[in-house]
């Protein structure tokens, strides 16, 4: 499939530096998926504006980063525009690079962005904390107004392993680390933290908990949030320093606070995270079950009363076709919806855990397809969004939005987010396969994730966009909530202060302003 | 025992109304326990000052709860004054009510709770959340200065079991109703709530949720703060209603935010808890272990590896002596440390747990002491605060303190406490019994729970004090959190600081002035 895609247009969104971290994980596109593969996109040179930085500022960053610590090149700027959702990279296309940062600085500790972030305010600089760039919901792409300029503040410099507590099972890390230089690190050592969501190569661990992360081992080893045992965030005022145990009543716990707050308080620097021992057995197997409403049953029924599996997720109709629609995985007999099950860890237990689920999936009417389904999940997890990129260069609409809610409110959520899709983008002309699937559950509820594939056609943004609003309505509307594990950056921030209400606003906005009384951290971000 | 109790005194502490709700649970001092008790301690009437309720703050009061719905007697705000702890009965034992409320309301529903706020705004009144009035740490005591008075808003009319979501499992429940009135009703559905901590019969579902309160099964169902899947806050400027789903990349959790917030932020009316099926089979056995190194080596490779029991406890030797020293349960050989294990849950889960469990303590060198201790221990779990009540009559000091930390610090956490309680009390003149568990265990750490039983003496508010203080450095001096599940109050509150930080406090700061610009709700409680 790669030789159909334009190499000039690739090579234009990779003028981006590929942000899912490895430029040569293979692609290839499902049959199904080509016949949504229109004419190519027009690639143009990428525009952006000189860099406001004045000498002043420029020196007074230097004197905290060193000369080498700080990039106002235009290849570096580009390099830490905006995020990476469909409309930032259709945007780059374009050749639109207007949100550039003005400049780029790498601080080698907490105490170097202590210093960028108290430079910033006195220059009057906006500052977004970058860890991967993976954002795909405008978290990197601050409100300029007011401002003289933008300083990106990329922790990549920050990325030791700075100690395994092995009887607490805590492992303490730079907030630039990697995910997958991390879990390479913990490898070694003999553990794995267990957390890898679809930008486990590209993002890093800081941005992981400033948006409260979900990776696609969470029914076994929980969220980035879950994971989090203690963490430091730096401001201007120095740094907030949190986690003395594992739970405590001492008030409210204000690592929830630091964790999902996206950059708008301050930049996390460190964070400590569980660990877990290097599974001794890994199993992965696929069900088929006769329809979405089945599985979820019997996912529900796992995560209210256990054994619960390391990896739990269910594809509707029309993802297990479009996706996995290959004779050899599905049997004989199309059709349906799979599961895939993913046990880790030490022998008995996942013998145990296994088995004990594979009677909840039989009792609930499913067919299992053995360990290939499984295996063939596995192995291609992490390619998705390598497929997006050339997609998209191709002239596929291809964009994915998320949400959780509630058991009770699943069915009417799914109906409401993929009639409310298929809709607006078929009025526009954009007729969409909607694709969803449940990837994370827990005892009262679960997650949907949602892929849409659709013709780019002649105004992508604008037709995305109305897209986009019509399903933030119908998520709103069925009471779930507006992001599961994508964050809220300047797209959700509409819909998110509908959901926490007046009051809820009011207390973050009490907290930024106690923590960021000018106003520098990610403007428009969150708040 | 109950006949060499100062039935005088008795009734003194007991003019404060049984605040662990059966006045009916027996009591049965061990007699290892008896050698403490010395002569009773002298009762006198309690004084309180004349109720400073304004008739203007009267009239609008009666206005929001109805005239029903007030109480300015003595009686009442006696019930009222302070909380539970050993100073706190030292000071009624002694006469002094001088902390009562002025009034005492019971709003009907969150909409006159608001009211209430807002009419003691107006009126310069303090308020002071009660749902059972069982704190130990001063969380009913709030600052007077700047107020004309005090008044306690008891939730007790607000007990109704709102709604059960079967298919998500969760029950919403108003904020009044106890623990058992709320367990009675989810058994009669067949569900459990599985929140069993020793206030259960007598405190209520909002104090729970104010305090992170954690039951004795936390580590088969979680805290309560792991339970909430959504509350609500009453704050003047209206209602806060949180949780649209289980988890959420929608900024901070907010839900984290009132948890824990011990009514400084405002008043919780209503709780969505998990709740979960009535197990099928529950088991508790005992174990022995050589020390309690050994135990503790055990119980967090359980929490670490799995599979985790429902109730998971280790006595250290000192407790496990005086308390349990029978030799039915411990056998002939005595010392060492008991294990109490208990596994709730269907059949065929309960067996597994069960089976791995003792593999797991077998394999550590601990000696299986069959279902006696484990049952004794469930039947007799909720007796320990009704002991403290009639041995303190008698002359002897019981109290508590608690920690939780990360497992490489525990062992020095435990000696440091016990070391310091020891040697304070021993120098003042009351040499000590300092007993240890551990009854919370979780992947990274656990909690640390110690009992002291000395002699009154004839200052046992300064003694204690004294001790107290001395404990509370040397789990700050170790990196511990200085409350597992008791929370802050006043009585942690300068310690909390030191905890959080300055920044930590800046951010309290800024969301109660956000929520309660007057400075009304618990002053002095937390912050």
């Amino acid at each position: 499939m790669t030789e159909s895609v334009d190499e000039t247009a690739l090579a234009t969104v990779q003028m981006h530096r590929p942000r899912w971290g490895d430029p040569d994980a293979g692609i290839e596109m499902p049959s199904a998926a080509s016949q949504f593969v229109t004419e190519g996109a027009s690639p143009r040179a990428a525009v952006l504006p000189a860099a406001a930085l004045t000498e002043a500022a420029r020196a007074a960053l230097v004197a905290v980063v060193g000369p080498d610590g700080i990039d106002v090149e235009d290849d570096g700027r580009v390099d830490h525009t905006r995020g990476y959702s469909t409309p930032d990279l259709l945007r780059l296309l374009a050749g639109d690079a207007s949100d550039a940062p003005d400049a780029v600085v790498y601080p080698a500790d907490a105490d170097a962005v202590v210093g960028v972030l108290r430079t910033c305010a006195r220059h009057r600089l906006a500052v977004v904390p970058f860890t991967g760039g993976t954002s795909v919901v405008g978290g990197l792409t601050p409100d300029r107004a007011g401002f003289v300029g933008v300083v990106s503040v990329d922790l990549r410099r920050m990325d030791a392993l700075v100690e395994i507590d092995e009887i607490s099972r805590i492992a303490t890390f730079q907030a630039g680390i990697r995910g997958t230089r991390a879990e390479e690190l913990l490898r070694t050592a003999g553990y794995t933290l267990g957390h890898f969501p679809q930008s486990y190569a590209g993002a890093g661990l800081g941005g992981y908990a400033a948006t409260r992360s979900a990776g696609q081992s969470s029914a076994g080893y929980g969220r980035f949030d879950d994971m989090v045992e203690g963490l430091t965030l730096a401001t201007g005022d120095g740094l907030l320093t949190l986690g003395t145990a594992p739970k405590s009543a001492a008030g409210p716990d204000l690592r929830q606070v630091v964790l999902g707050s996206e950059g708008a308080f301050g930049i996390i620097t460190e964070v400590r995270v569980r660990i877990h021992r290097q599974p001794q057995v890994r199993v992965f197997e696929g069900w088929r079950f006769p329809d979405f409403d089945a599985g979820a049953d019997a996912l529900r029924r796992l995560a209210q009363d256990g054994p619960m599996p390391t990896v739990l997720r269910l594809s509707d109709e029309v993802e297990t076709a479009l996706n996995l629609a290959d004779p050899a995985r599905l049997g004989a007999d199309p059709g349906g919806c799979l599961v895939v099950a993913g046990f880790e860890g030490a022998a008995a237990d996942v013998r145990w855990r296994q088995s004990a689920a594979a009677t909840v999936f039989s009792d609930a009417g499913a067919q299992s397809l053995g360990a290939e389904p499984g295996e063939a999940w596995r192995t291609g997890r992490f390619r998705g969004p390598y497929l997006r990129d050339p997609m998209l260069a191709s002239g596929v609409l291809v964009e994915t939005l998320e949400t959780a809610c509630f058991w009770s409110r699943l069915h009417q959520v799914k109906q409401a987010v993929t009639a409310a899709l298929t809709e607006t983008l078929t009025a526009a002309g954009a007729p969409p396969a909607v694709l969803c699937h449940i990837s994370h559950v827990y005892h009262s509820g679960a997650s949907l994730y949602f892929t849409v594939v659709a013709p780019l056609g002649d105004d992508p943004l604008i037709t995305w966009a109305q897209a986009k609003s019509a399903a933030t309505d119908a998520i709103r509307a069925t009471g779930a909530t507006i992001t599961h594990h994508h964050g809220v950056g300047r797209d959700h921030r509409t819909a998110f202060h509908g959901e926490i209400g007046p009051l809820g606003v009011e207390i973050l906005t009490a907290i930024k302003t106690a923590l960021d009384p000018d106003g520098i951290c990610n403007p428009g971000i969150l708040l």
